[in-house]
């Protein structure tokens, strides 16, 4: 039996295991893992590395269209699907999965028609979408939407805040209402829109107008209220919620009471907020621009509760909510060279040092093990979004997607490493341990060693299963 | 020294202390408490009685001029200000507090002044009004609410439902930061409108029309849903806040957990929580409809969460929230003989049998004593609502609202016994113990043995003092 | 109709009103509250004054007897009944309940004749006991408890540390058993007593003796765990219980989820968990054995969390824990002028002080209003300890303990200016507002204007009545 | 290359993941897996089948030595070694973790020996001890205990109840110092002993002997309460701790609040706690004794808050608690034909049915996945216990213990089907679907088709390492 490529000699990580074997490739799969594998057209020595499922990102916006009334309104996305992919791919995560946005008025069939044009032949490791539904009209509901989740979209986002994304609860229940019937995941971008405009209009009113007023518009309760009602509506339609991007211990501690309550409720957290607080978006000269993202990061209290919950398995994702915006006059500074935060797009970089990040402060600072550190960043992923056994593991017939890690290798986050088109990154200066050092797609290496391998457009569409959320128990609805 | 009225012999009870004294009245107010007062025009023994102040229901509605969109739409109240308080006199309520409603498009002022209208000389007991904020224009909000609040309608109730009242969380806080301006107390319906909606749709395509789905359109997670965010605005405007009509251990919970995190939440529950149950809902021939309020009773577990409320100082106060529509073509059955749930007015009656349930239930079976009963019916609602020290104790200085009550009698509630307008009382056959003797309104005997003795119009409108929410520590607003 | 003694024209609090009123005392009692008594033998001019009940001090030690084992072993208390009741009633506090220990191998009934002894003929005002039982022999529990609670111990309490007095759970539960048999209202000490010691030793072991030591041999987790575990064998017995000095906001959440549970639990804190920190014991020369108690002061956040108690309802009652040791040879620094923190007689001085601290802190810093004032510091006490109506109220036929308050001197508390035999305060330098000006019990003048004017020896012992937390509802029991 | 064993065409699951492969052994190792393996010494074909890691039984009584003061004093343990790793075997279990009892007064060095002796040459499948330490003396704790979790003892158990058995708060302390010191993981049967001693004395009174008054005198908050005691003590001396055995969702809640105040603590139920309540306890003929354990079944409430536990993430690990005592003269009813429910030995049997309950229970109905059920089973029992990564999964170098599960057989439980030497199984009667058909312990099939193919005394003691317990992040202590 020969295989396309053998790595051999490495540690290698699942979301349950750490073992030392050889893994043989064939045909884009794994199809051996075994003591010694001695034949393999290409080898790789990974002695003293460990061999990682590639990163699955299931949090990042690429390319995104423009809708009227974002914060972000008129900020261009810098990075798109080849440089976000490429960016991705560099930090070891081989699968991304970002927003497909329906546009208020727009048949929700032609926003995916849109973003698969956008996407075709330009990534360089597979990917997926999660639809943002911003307008659940009859046809979208009744028929779009049963459609496209039988063709393999199984991942809905819905919106809280923003203008021009947001849904009233009434709209998330219709949305929850089809997801039950369809078995669609539901996600959830939780923060009280009102409460926001309302403090962000008294803020603006007294001159409080630099970046850290953008923290100061969405306090943690914000977070707090609208991620107990999102659980609620979850309740009582009956479905199964993922809500991202959790930013301390309220929130959190509200999806622990859903599920003591009974009901299944996911959590996702993000790199920046285990690393930055508030005050970073306090600093002279609009820099605090840069750490601006919705919900802010808040302070080391919020840190400290988001490390428990990923220790104490209440968080079962991380990553990394990317929104390319440049600190130029396309992106953050859009609006003017001093403008007030409202005008400012919310986001921040993070595709690629999403993995680096946590593994350092993660595994290294021995918070969590190594198949923690997978399960966070891949496996759980790949099986709340359908894409699991493809994605999501080294094992027996799943896709090639691995990652060679250096445990060892000491960096200082700086931009000028990154390969994403955004000019900055809010990590920037941040000493780690660990670095991906070569990256491998369906059994193509595709970065290694600081140089890309793989070409542009390799990258496939993925087809998403049901997710795992559905696959236990019965989930009771209050209808 | 003399006096207008003494009464004698009897047990006082106010909100903190039970004694056997004297009441020497002048001038329709107390001026004597004494072991023995000798002289009197005329005396009331009360020997073997128990007197207390006279009972404020703080929560019902009168007279209350139509709205569209509402659930009742086209039912008519059938007490007015003067049988609604003839009704609570003979209850032992001898202050009501009945509602002013703008309705949309309506100027405040306007509103006060027609309810001014439809009360003068009606009311046999005194009066006052909170005001219902429907719609909180710039002008309502920038000058009317103000000079309102100044003039002594120092409390406001919003919405969180019902078409025609209901407020969006922005406008909410809108009101919320003019009652913080301005220090008025705010009240707070807190059920979540959208869910309520969806449900009910959905129940009643099902052909599930009958009352008892009322209660399944509205379930427990609704309140709780709306209770934790009201709670979170008034956080956020630095309000506190009376959460009335709650209905179980859930929104409860939310309510401690709110004090536990250092805001002043207060909490009314009312006698139908405390003794019905959704299953009163499910009966034949439409009488489900004449439990029908909003929340909807719950179940026995919800009962006892509320009498331990109730036992551990978690409810402040017990109003009878009395809406009266008759169970006929004018009231509940307004929208035909066999309507739809949704087409059936909310609301049930109250006010006389409120005192004698509560007593019954909580005095006589033990779960209160007499003072908390006091202040659970009386001292706790004139301090929350600016009418102290004037109205809610017996004590120097204040009004001579006093009931001779009866600890002994024992009746079975029917509603022929009973002084509303209203053809029904949903407590019909409920055997209680302790009843009101003698019913005294500034000195005045306005029910005695089961006979108006009082003048209806005799009563007074009450102007409002500041709220003591407002009278202890600071409170802290997220802007 | 004459009195022997009038207070005129001041503002009267009880527990849940506040009003202007002359008050008419005969016979040693409350005869007439009234908005004009002429007449009096003597008449007192309260204009400007707040007429407050006099305080009730519910957890004073005074001259203790010595039992062995104790970490203050050996420790003399410098207040006995006469210099502890003297200096109470300089504080306001007219009423003193402090404990009669029975020692092991002691009759309890001999116990309560030597403390009859110790009292009688000392105190300036009235007293009571709360018997501590450490020795729950057969005999104690057949026997003498019962007899000595039908005769009106009606309160009892015991410890869950020091080695003297502690008793086992189960032991706990025997005397728990009695106390439901007969009523009685008991309160508890709640120390891990083992963990203390384990630490202790480790601390020593370690050198760190001096006296912050203290409070990390007993950290807050410390008293959560007590506090739970009694709290628990309550509810297992069937009875209410008093939980003494909480110091923080864990033990209060035990007790906050007990009554949700559907327990009676009640809670007391002292004011030096309200000012006092940790922090305090740190300092050089021995100094911060001045304010070693047990519990132990603990930070800011446990602060807040009991004002937040107090002001919520959580907190029932605020007593001194009054334990006086002079900081000299024959008391803090009896084991020598440098000993291990274990040596050191644990307790502070209060008993003058507290009345003027909680209305300074709380009535004028605005935390609480004058009626909860009252009901924390008089009232709660009186109904708990069934002194209740005797004591704790101004109200027709009470006794006449009355206090006579400057809401407006301004003071600086030092040890100078109290009364009692303690070389020292913990609360030195301490600006406060208020004070009390006149100090009446059962109808004489016993302070007047920083004089002693009562004879020491006319203070009564008090026969205690059923506690009120005995009068409603039915505790269950598990067996 | 060739193999010793191949197993063909399953699915194979870790606890991670689900996959289909072939699994190639050598040398007792899993050596490879892959999509295809042609070549091996003998293959099983396990097409259709579930290929899972042998089961671990991290809580099972075996041979114990008798102790004086049990409850089951002088009761025999029906299964010694042999039988219970055969009965074990047959259900797909082939890793036992028993105990070895320390008797009060003997060396824990000599109960070592002597448990070896007992197990040497006896079982069937692996093995290893979990050290019971009931006398905790210096030189225990000074040199016997460090020597041997030097040695390889790394998992020690403490009890806070049972006569023979049960430590003091400060020994519980004193022991886990040298488990923070040493790094072994602590086990803790947490019931309060003096409730529960108070509780059955006046059970027995009252002549409640019979099997149910067993539940009766240790409720649910005798578990709840030593649950937060166990936690409290695990936190000041800084050790993570598994709460075993945990029956209900009040001590579940304990586990919780740990964890979110960052406390490392492992929870593990049982199938009995799943399946059984206390009415099973109470039948005639003493019929209840089967099913009587500590802590006792409780009730629906319960098990629906255990699965919730399970499938939330709150449940760890699942083992049986296997204590096999006959329902005979020499077992449960060795105190007679009709003893008080004291004198009946604590226990039940469940070595052979744990799996096939939890695996028809959680996977097939719903409830849970495979990889969950192999990470209750068997991953997180081997990590947890220092024997991952030689047992627990199916990876490349781990031992060959493996069992070829058919998932639709159906069976009905009847103790005759099982081979443990107790003449019953508290589970007679219930119908569960899926089977181990062929169950391998290091490469060699021990059970075949319901016959037994290995020879006991094959089986091997397991040095076990570090917990993973202590393998992240820092532990706080309070010391």
């Amino acid at each position: 039996m020969s295989f396309d490529l053998v790595i051999r000699g490495g540690t290698v990580a699942t979301g349950a295991d750490v073992f030392k074997a050889d893994i043989g490739i064939r045909n884009e799969r794994v199809v051996a893992i075994a003591d010694r594998i001695v034949d393999g057209r290409r080898v790789i020595d990974a002695t003293g590395k460990i061999v990682l499922p590639g990163g699955i990102d299931a949090h990042c916006h690429l390319d995104q269209s423009q809708a009227p009334g974002l914060a972000s309104k008129g900020a261009r996305m810098a990075d798109g699907f080849r440089s976000g992919s490429i960016s991705a791919a560099f930090g070891g995560t081989t699968t991304i999965v970002p927003f497909c946005v329906q546009h208020r008025g727009q048949s929700l069939t032609a926003a995916v028609a849109d973003y698969h044009e956008r996407a075709a032949g330009q990534t360089v490791g597979d990917y997926a979408f999660h639809l943002i539904i911003s307008d659940p009209t009859p046809a979208v509901l009744g028929q779009e939407l049963p459609a496209l989740i039988r063709r393999g979209h199984t991942s809905l986002k819905v919106y809280m805040t923003y203008e021009a994304m947001q849904l009233s609860d009434r709209q998330i229940l219709d949305v929850f209402e089809i997801a039950r019937q369809e078995k669609a995941i539901m996600l959830i971008h939780a923060e009280n829109h009102e409460i926001i405009g309302w403090l962000a209009d008294r803020l603006e009113r007294s001159g409080r107008t630099t970046p850290v007023a953008h923290a100061q518009s969405r306090p943690l309760p914000v977070e707090r209220e609208a991620t107990h009602r999102a659980v609620t509506l979850a309740e009582i339609a009956g479905v199964p919620l993922v809500v991202v991007h959790v930013s301390g211990g309220d929130p959190l501690e509200e999806i622990r009471r859903a599920r003591t309550r009974g009901h299944t409720v996911l959590a996702e957290t993000c790199p920046q907020y285990l690393l930055l607080t508030a005050q970073d978006l306090d600093q002279p000269d609009m820099l605090g621009a840069k750490v601006m993202c919705s919900p802010p990061p808040r302070d080391t209290a919020a840190q400290a509760a988001l490390w428990r919950g990923i220790e104490d398995g209440t968080v079962d994702i991380v990553n990394s909510d990317h929104a390319p915006y440049r600190f130029d006059a396309e992106g953050k500074l859009k609006a003017g060279p001093n403008p007030s935060f409202r005008g400012i797009a919310n986001g921040i970089p993070g595709l690629e040092t999403r993995l680096p990040i946590l593994f350092s402060e993660g595994v290294v600072k021995g918070r969590i093990d190594l198949p923690r550190f997978v399960a966070l960043t891949a496996t759980n992923n790949a099986k709340l979004y359908g894409l699991y056994p493809r994605k999501g593991t080294i094992a027996i017939g799943s896709d090639a997607d691995i990652v060679v890690w250096d445990p060892e290798r000491r960096t200082t986050i700086t931009n000028d490493l990154l390969h994403h088109n955004v000019d900055y990154t809010p990590f920037e200066g941040l000493a780690i341990e660990g670095w991906p050092e070569t990256v491998i797609s369906r059994g193509e290496v595709i970065v290694q060693g600081g140089t890309l391998t793989g070409t542009p457009g390799r990258g496939r569409f993925l087809t998403q299963q049901t997710s795992s959320a559905w696959n236990t128990r019965e989930i009771r609805a209050w209808i």
